[in-house]
């Protein structure tokens, strides 16, 4: 197959793009380089050292001996997203460029609409150019888990049968997000849902859980094939950002009781999910949602779990939450369909956090702790963090300064 | 009460400012002139003339002897609107202020854009606004019913008790809307509820059904307060446009078999509502929906009834339907929120249309034919619409030329 995959620079999209390229898919990654440009706004970087964008495509060749096409480019700009959609004609569009942050996301107005813009224009694009294509593009989207909340039903994927009144109709899952990028993320699978109806495209929206881990098969074929590795307050995902904090010798965090319950995977049952979504194609006219994690944790657990497992004695602390969120609460989310495809998954074993604790401590010069405490509160629509750069400077979709045009 | 009035110049937003005005509240209406650059865009025009912005804010303070205050300005411009949400401190928001059409959506992947960034964006403008006033603020903001589509079961206001596995939650009605302007105010409803949910705020979304009639009792006090009038493809609603073709003497146009049944309701009625909701506000941290309409009507059955009282005898012509939407349908909605509070519907009865054959009589010469068949088929990605003028043009998040800033 050909498949471009649409943030290919990212911590998941790199090395999903790896993976499909390992096994036997002709393979472009296509990217605005806005995540480095995040890490300029916020003054951070990944723990792990990566490479350009361009080289390690480089790399890759001269490793795998596959090539890997590039492009650099903005999906807000619908010139590009046809280049690339129309252009190369893939088979398949994998669609991980989007700003992927709650955090990120709740830092102010100016974040917010944002996430929004980049988010839903993007796909929007990336919906008319698969319309316009002439022949058939599968559509493998990455959504969210966090799109369902925590309702206290059983939570299904993506669709539910409900009877009401005695009469039965089959309705998008209801959703409930948790922040302004969660909700972008419930904004396009509307929007692609739509798109499946309407103009028989297909499309399967794979609605992740946390991802922890930091290494493949394929990055781990040579260092400078790293993914990034981020462990801060905006951009940090849980179980990576507790190793950082165990290295560190310093108190694992939860907030509040740490009685969430999130659905979560390995990074490499990430790579292989998205690759079985794109082997085994959404029909036309099919929006399919697969939820992709492959165990329920709840974050006191996997505290608990971390800090058994690291060098020195350390202890969890509670700290307020910032996010407005159930402490505690009912949690069973079902996710069979990836498993059907026959996902076998990497469970979480105490090797895959003593290689955790390994990496970090070999790149333990390089933590910034001033990153990590988070400052990013929900109830705040200022808040003040530190931004090393201008939230303009960002390419595509900063409507800050949008307004009555000229006439 | 201070109330301003977002979109205060527009079909609905200028006759509801005029009837809170009357009813004794402090009245402002902000508009940023777009539904005007519509027309320009689309070369069509009112069928009832209609008088400046700020012109007939004047006429109404000479006609009542009450002040109208005027805001010209763009919600995707922040600072407008916090001197308007901010500066002016209104107790409450109406907010009509968005790209009201389904067909203007579906033109092509541009003003689909547009039309979803210029509804998102401001709309999470004013929600900012709002928890940034310091002091309670009620959001009164106009949704749509064609944000649920036609389920196959009975749709409720706005929420929904789920029982699933033995299990029971009330969850957001889960919404299946048949555009992109429609899955606009989809999204809305989405950020509208989770503003509510971390900051506080106090919202009601009114899920209004299909407009028709033309005057209230406020702009029945002087022909230069009249309200726009639209009966084009794009932007006239189908009873309205049904009378346009009876004066015309030409056959009535229904979409396929005219099966589709939505819920409807009178001008008077849409500013009555609006009142009614203003007046007794949402409770802090509470999103509440009202489904505003007052009766459900078959299409055909509402052009067997135009042609019924139509001066000559007519015939009612069916078109290839240019939306995908249900031919037939099973359509059950509750609306009993606003009846609660007090609302006297006006049914649609032989008057008001008799009413309104005699209003577009008046303005016949006025009626541009090639305006109203539709050429907008929500199948094509690029429809050849007539465009009197460019879409970049219009004020307001607008992303056709959106790309990535030069680093």
């Amino acid at each position: 197959m050909r498949i471009v995959v649409l943030g290919g620079d990212g911590f998941l999209g790199w090395p999903t793009a790896l993976h499909l390229s390992a096994a036997g898919h002709e393979v472009a990654i296509a990217d605005s380089g806005i995540r480095r440009a995040y890490d300029a706004e916020l003054g951070t970087t990944s723990l792990v050292p990566i490479r350009g964008f361009a080289e390690r495509a480089q790399i890759w060749e001269a490793v795998s001996g596959r090539h890997l096409h590039t492009f650099e480019g903005d999906l807000c700009d619908p010139g590009f997203v046809a280049r690339v959609v129309g252009g190369w004609a893939p088979d398949t569009v994998v669609h991980f460029a989007e700003q992927r942050s709650a955090p990120y996301s709740m830092i102010d107005r100016a974040h917010a609409v944002h996430t929004q813009v980049n988010n839903v224009v993007g796909t929007l694009n990336v919906l008319y150019a698969i319309a316009d294509a002439g022949r058939p593009v599968h559509l493998v989207k990455l959504g969210t888990m966090g799109e369902y909340g925590t309702p206290d039903i059983d939570i299904e994927e993506g669709w539910l049968d409900v009877t009401h009144n005695g009469r039965t109709d089959r309705v998008l899952y209801p959703k409930r997000p948790g922040s302004f990028y969660h909700l972008s993320k419930v904004h396009d699978s509307h929007n692609v849902e739509f798109a499946c109806r309407i103009w028989g495209l297909a499309a399967t929206d794979l609605n992740q859980g946390v991802v922890y881990g930091a290494v493949t098969d394929e990055t781990a074929r040579d260092q400078r094939l790293a993914t990034r590795f981020d462990y801060d307050q905006v951009f940090g995902t849980v179980l990576n950002r507790m190793v950082v904090q165990a290295v560190l010798e310093e108190p694992l965090t939860v907030y509040g009781s740490g009685g969430q319950v999130r659905g979560m995977l390995d990074i490499r049952d990430t790579v292989a999910c998205v690759r079985l979504a794109a082997e085994h194609p959404a029909q036309a006219g099919e929006y399919r949602v697969f939820n992709q994690f492959t165990e329920q944790w709840g974050v006191r657990d996997l505290a608990e779990r971390v800090a058994r497992l690291a060098p020195v004695e350390i202890k969890i602390d509670e700290l307020d939450n910032p996010r407005v969120e159930a402490a505690s609460h009912y949690y069973r989310a079902a996710h069979t369909k990836l498993l059907d495809l026959g996902l076998v998954p990497h469970l979480l074993g105490d090797e895959t956090i003593l290689g955790l604790l390994r990496l970090v401590g070999r790149h333990r010069e390089r933590i910034d702790r001033s990153v990590i405490h988070p400052t990013v509160d929900w109830r705040s629509t200022r808040n003040a963090i530190r931004l090393d750069g201008p939230t303009a400077d960002l390419p595509g979709g900063d409507l800050r300064h949008v307004g009555p045009r000229p006439r």
